[in-house]
């Protein structure tokens, strides 16, 4: 297994694999957020949808599908039951910038090198695009997935995506967020809250973990992966989650405005809790290399097809060690 | 059949009735949303969602419930298996009116006679609270509705909620409503919108009207109506939706702060499109009176359970009467 994966690791065009999931994607997001009226709405919607955006949480969606050995369907049909449930997926990961930028809470002004929605359509628009995206997704999912997938299983993937996006999920870990800005020194001092890591946990969680475990077992889930693969999964996406959120935090503090595409140094001026303003840039860096280790050895384990577990490997590197 | 509804009214106590099922509907309500971590999150849920409110969609919901005919199950029964739908319903609305008083929207400081959600929690812990309760009332149909309830039929109801909230819905009405906000003068002298009450109409159907055309779909969709019963319930619905807004623009004008629970005179100030700042106040009152005629002979034809009928009939009466 690891002969074989580090074979297919050498051979696989990573670039290509995630070139050719994103037109995917982006095609069929773009069929489905077809402009209609009210205009302005819609417009604010397909701005921060279609307009950029790694797709890294779709992508992984449809990668731990195709990472499920089964026999009955194609490839093809693979991502094509997929593919809904990915860009529901995106429909709330670009939600949720569209709300995080907005003055009431991060007050961003650029966002991939662009405006902002609600620099570029006002708040009212900003804010109502959002509660239409979150509505949008889950229509998407409970109308869009295949008829071959029961609808106990849709309706299962539909209410986890509820619950991974709001109160529990990224909505929590947002209030967590907010609850904790301003009280670096105190957990620094503290060092009870902070040497366990338990309240930064609680913030990364929610605020990205959620939707990247999200997208790492629903894909599997809507595939027919059993509870032991799922299981597998779900470890491997904590670890990928955890990392993504880190190399972050780390990007604020190294990354300049043109790679970005956003405005760099913001967790420090807001006096956010992050790994970094926690820590230190040594000790963060450390952390992810140990995390890089971990998450590795977790997809070694992993009983899934070849390729899509170099895919898997390849996109917990990139999380790891990318520039925006 | 009008001898028997009208005997039935006689005998009805809609006070009564109103109250019990508000009852039912609080106390679900309540157990649904259990205080959780992150606390601040769920204080603003729980102060938007059970503090107050009429709960007449809701009320609306559980009544066409019971009007459909079928001998498969007890009232209570009815009851029990659309009450998680009803409750949906009251999050979807209480979210509406925390986004709604936003100051990036209305910017009120006053509802139900108490402050707006930000004026309490902030604005973020506000517009957070708000993306929560739309994950968390898909979540409470999918996961609540007695399983007795074909998977199909639930997920087909879980998407009609999104779409009549979203922005086909409510949120497409908000827009529409921004959108014509302070062009009162050009519709009314342009005549041609103004006279055939399209964009009255396009502003009313998705800001409140969508959101009762399912209040009063679902309860019956849910226990089995036909579609030919469906189609009366949805012609019924429109105008009991447009006469709650209408009633509402008339409110804005007539009403004191003390009954109406809100800040009166806002839509005037604003230069609302309303059906008052457009016609005025006696033409106002005439589309009610009309629209009430109009409602009361749908219900006359309405094939369903005689209680339930004079129940449909007096919320329609008390949409168009009420003094808040």
């Amino acid at each position: 297994m690891q002969t074989e994966s580090a074979h297919s690791q050498s051979t696989f065009d990573f670039a290509t694999y995630l070139a050719e999931k994103r037109v995917l994607i982006e095609r069929e997001l773009d069929a489905y957020l077809i402009s209609k009226e009210p205009k302005m709405l819609w417009e604010s919607i397909r701005y921060s949808v279609l307009e950029g955006g790694k797709r890294l949480r779709a992508i992984l969606c449809l990668t731990t599908g195709l990472a499920v050995i089964q026999e009955k369907l194609s490839t093809d049909e693979v991502v094509q039951t997929v593919l809904p449930c990915a860009c529901a997926i995106e429909m709330i990961h670009a939600m949720s910038l569209i709300h995080d930028d907005l003055p009431a809470l991060d007050n961003d002004d650029l966002r991939r090198g662009k405006p902002t929605n609600h620099k570029v359509y006002g708040e009212a628009i900003a804010l109502l695009a959002g509660d239409a995206l979150l509505m949008l997704a889950c229509e998407t999912l409970l109308t869009k997935t295949p008829k071959l997938i029961s609808m106990d299983s849709i309706a299962t993937v539909t209410n986890e995506l509820c619950r991974a996006t709001g109160a529990e999920g990224m909505v929590g870990g947002q209030v967590y967020d907010l609850e904790f800005t301003g009280r670096v020194e105190q957990l620094r001092t503290e060092g009870g809250i902070a040497s366990d890591t338990s309240t930064l946990e609680l913030i990364h969680r929610g605020k990205t973990g959620a939707l990247i475990k999200f997208s790492a077992w629903s894909g599997a889930k809507l595939i027919g992966a059993s509870d032991k693969e799922l299981g597998q999964i779900n470890k491997f996406s904590e670890v990928l989650g955890l990392a993504f959120q880190i190399a972050d935090d780390l990007l604020d503090v190294t990354g300049d405005v043109k790679s970005l595409g956003k405005t760099p140094g913001k967790d420090q001026a807001a006096n956010k809790v992050t790994w970094v303003t926690l820590f230190g840039e040594e000790e963060t860096r450390s952390r992810l290399k140990h995390l890089e280790a971990e998450g590795l050895e977790l997809l070694d384990n992993l009983d899934c097809a070849s390729e899509p577990a170099t895919a898997l490997r390849r996109l917990l590197q990139y999380a790891i060690h990318r520039s925006n």
